[in-house]
């Protein structure tokens, strides 16, 4: 005996979710019917037009529904000459939160890695060299993560930049703003103290 | 800045199941919009087909898309003149997986919850008193869950059979005591019914 075909079939097609198993799926899917059949046809509706209509942006690589996202279409970006090198739409929104950054973005949709088939081509690396060649940045940042595949990437891409004579910047790693020394790992206060500044009164 | 719409009104609309939260909901969309999108579909179509197409069976109360569910439409539980009643559609089929009982089940969808406003009527326990009144059953078994709610309903549920003089068992050894009965193995749930003992009031 198996849940009715529907119902079976929702369970199943629910575990396409990272992180969500058999028991989170029957969870999930007895969730939606018994309590929130309003959210569960949104989620139907929002998931079926995102599935066929969001693409990437012809630029920077990140989501939208368009040809251009809307930080490529902004006119005050228009003629940035910094571009920040991100491995995710989500990094790019944290860094438009802080509200420092006003160039434009390159946005990977992932790292390299190898193990997992990942190379230069799926990154965009040629769209990104095309940017690189158009002449309009003086300077990449490259703001991928402090991880192994992270650093790698960022090597790779820097050994692209320098062919273009592009001035490269990597973003800083240090002690978290409001976290404790005592708390933070080895090679994160190595990188603290070596990337220490000179202090203003 | 938030993310195109498109794909903010995905990750809001992911939020609606359980456990799910901003950051889960944005690693979902970008998972099935990087590299899931045919997995994404087909749960946008299993979602609307089963939010709609889904809803109780009139005798049980359990999930399916016909009148009746597949246990009760079975001409071999026809005659049944056990009544099994559980917290929900889970508990049916770890049930079915012992193959010990060949009654029939009455699915309560959750349990008497005061705090959470559930009472009775949103048990079904107007339509469980109609199965007791038909004079079908000699027995119901109380298979809610060990926990103290669960507890609490099988003792409504024992009051209203009491008047009903059917006899009531409640499924006791092997079934650890605060724990949810589909998690438990199929071979201490075979235990547990065969060692069931008379309710006491
Ligand atoms: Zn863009
Ligand atoms: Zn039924």
């Amino acid at each position: 005996m198996k849940f009715s075909p529907l119902v079976q079939e929702l369970i199943d097609s629910l575990k396409c979710l990272p992180g969500v198993g058999a028991k989170s799926a029957q969870r999930m899917a007895f969730h939606l019917l018994e309590r929130n059949r309003r959210g569960g046809s949104k989620l139907a509706h929002s998931l079926s037009k995102a599935m066929v209509d969001v693409g990437h942006c012809q630029q920077c690589r990140n989501f939208t529904e368009h040809e251009l996202c809307e930080i490529c279409q902004s006119p005050k970006r228009q003629l940035a000459t910094t571009l920040c090198v991100v491995e995710s739409p989500g990094d790019v929104l944290a860094i438009e939160q802080t509200g420092e950054f006003t160039g434009k973005y390159f946005v990977l949709m992932g790292h390299l890695s190898p193990i997992d088939g990942i190379g230069p081509d799926d990154l965009g690396l040629d769209i990104l060299a095309k940017h690189f060649a158009s002449g309009q940045f003086a300077e990449v940042i490259l703001a991928t993560n402090p991880t192994v595949e992270g650093e790698a990437t960022a090597h790779y891409i820097a050994d692209l930049a320098q062919e273009y004579q592009i001035n490269m910047s990597r973003i800083a790693h240090g002690v978290p703003v409001g976290g404790e020394l005592e708390y933070v790992d080895g090679n994160t206060l190595s990188h603290a103290f070596s990337g220490r500044k000179s202090y203003q009164m």
